[in-house]
């Protein structure tokens, strides 16, 4: 009698989707080289700051560009030190209130171009007196049209419709415009290129990093990510990849609000990510990764800072470069690329996330 | 023989804890006409504003103090027509920047005037030039010291760890002030009598009302809570009491936020809470509800326009005063009742939240 035929060894399926998202995530070096080559528009566009004498800087974007403009308050906060902040929209567009725009310059940032309410505002504070400045990847769009000046995000056509090139992009905008303002564009400028050539090193091996990191939350519903300073707007933006791709339900929080409410909601079920980075903010992310342990929840850590980080289950770092503003560009990375991964992992396409379009006309 | 003995019904178990909670929602119509009384200190930091050209409005705090704020910005916004802002903290306290405080009004607001970096920026920003105000329950406090005027919240003696009637006092402060600025303290000191009329009325009825409704959410680990323009503010005040009390992983979104993006993560076990306004916000929040329903999530609607929500599954409607300022001073009160009734049919005690202490010193 023959032996019965070996039982065959059921194989893992092989995860699909995201080929769009990844590819767009490996095109960030490049996004932000190109991104250099317009040093005479940021030139112009601060030359016309300055003759206006237009120093409050309003920013205004929905998603990932809001995010962008979390990170900007820091831009021109510590660079030039001009007071900017992410203007209410709903204010100048839903009710008609007319503000004092004089002294103004509003930077706008819609990745198509089209957003409804943006444009409006644009349209608005232009009529008002402010400086108006597009910052979009369409320099034909809507939005351009409306605007004074325009900035483009040259991150390239972008598919996927979670925003991750284009996020990168208006992050630098912003601190080359910043930059500019303060007339220190050639060292932030090197230190752009230097993010990007750290990127073609990093981008590879985070993708076999976060592959089997991700696995163990595929049934995680609930997630913080918290951050500081500069590092907030990466807090927001990972946690809006983790939304759109993941479906995990991922809110941002300052390291310090996490202690005012939200740290009751924490268990070993709800875990939370950290981004730490290395500079004045990190003793506030440590004594909240502090009370995140004390609630049993599992920590991840990322950031320049991510190996401070006592007890974390898993630590994504990245290189430091010795500058809170640069770190953000690359500290978003393992985010994107985590949520790349862990969608994968719950069966879910990362390029097509349910109910949402690339260009969003809700208003 | 005799009959068996009939086998006892089983009775449900009283819902226990939350009385303090409870009891300091119940003071908030007295809380507000305590305010009332303050109409001298309200018109001495409008002329100082006025007399120091500080017409530039800086709010700083955290958790339900940072929630007010948001509901400032559309307070100065839409009286005196100022620009207002939640400015970042950690800029000045942690980087140490030296902004232009020139032309600035400071409104920290904090419970109990001792959060530590709260404290830190208001010392920065006085010695830096600004008109720094202190808006908080305790005038004897480092915060109070620290700043060159006091607003007192007379919101009394707060136990409860999650804010309720500093919350409601917070609010009504920054509107009572920037109508002073205004000259139109009369109409809104008698619209904040008003809503302590209505609340007298609502409060109980509201307290029947909840806890049937809050029972089928006993096991949701997680929400969004939209608003937009001033009920913005109420729908972060709904989620930190969510979160605080409940344990829901509940996040704020405005109602335009959630399209882009954030939509994607719904399911029908993920319920939304929407707070609709009767006013120009109210298509776009219309709008959202459509994409809500689209993902068969479960929809709460609250606020003057709750009515207008088709297909809602609960609706917790306040009464229109017919002012976009007044509505936010009721509204929150659904979310708050919501939250203590959910917290005890989750078998949790809201008067103490794990982790949480009165006085949050986090830096």
């Amino acid at each position: 009698m023959s032996s019965p035929e070996p039982e065959p060894e059921p194989k893992a399926p092989e995860p699909r989707g995201g080929e769009t998202f990844l590819a767009e995530i490996r095109e960030q070096p490049g996004a932000l080289l190109r991104l250099l080559e317009h040093d005479g528009d940021f030139r112009r566009v601060a030359a016309l700051m300055h003759r206006r004498g237009a120093r409050t800087v309003r920013m205004v974007g929905h998603g990932s560009s809001d995010n962008a403009a979390s990170y900007g308050v820091y831009a021109f906060g510590l660079v030039p030190r001009w007071t900017a902040f992410r203007d209410s929209i709903s204010l100048t567009v839903h009710y008609g209130t007319r503000l004092d725009f004089t002294g103004s310059t509003v930077l706008a940032l819609s990745q198509s171009g089209r957003t409804p309410d943006v444009v409006e505002y644009v349209e608005r504070a232009r009529a008002a007196g402010a400086l108006t400045v597009a910052i979009t990847n369409d320099p034909g769009s809507d939005l351009a049209e409306a605007a004074e000046a325009v900035l483009p995000l040259e991150a390239g056509s972008e598919h996927a419709v979670a925003a991750t090139k284009t996020y990168l992009n208006q992050v630098a905008t912003l601190l080359l415009l910043a930059a500019h303002v303060a007339g220190t564009d050639r060292s932030y400028a090197g230190g752009v290129r230097l993010v990007s050539e750290e990127l073609e090193g990093l981008i590879p091996d985070l993708e076999r990093r976060v592959i089997p990191l991700a696995a163990p939350f595929a049934f995680t519903g609930r997630m913080f990510v918290i951050g500081r300073g500069p590092e907030f707007a990466t807090a927001r933006e990972i946690a809006l990849k983790l939304l759109e791709t993941t479906r995990i339900a991922a809110e941002p929080l300052t390291a310090t609000d996490l202690a005012h409410g939200p740290v009751a909601a924490l268990d070993p079920l709800f875990p939370v990510w950290a981004v730490a980075s290395d500079d004045e903010t990190l003793p506030a992310v440590l004594e909240a990764a502090d009370r995140i342990r004390a609630t049993g929840a599992a920590l991840i850590a990322s950031g320049s800072a991510a190996g401070r980080l006592d007890g974390a289950v898993h630590s994504l770092p990245i290189p430091n470069l010795g500058s809170r503003l640069l770190s953000p560009l690359l500290s978003v990375v393992p985010g994107q690329l985590f949520a790349w991964a862990l969608a994968r992992a719950k069966g879910l396409d990362p390029d097509r996330p349910r109910g949402l379009s690339k260009v969003t006309l809700a208003r």
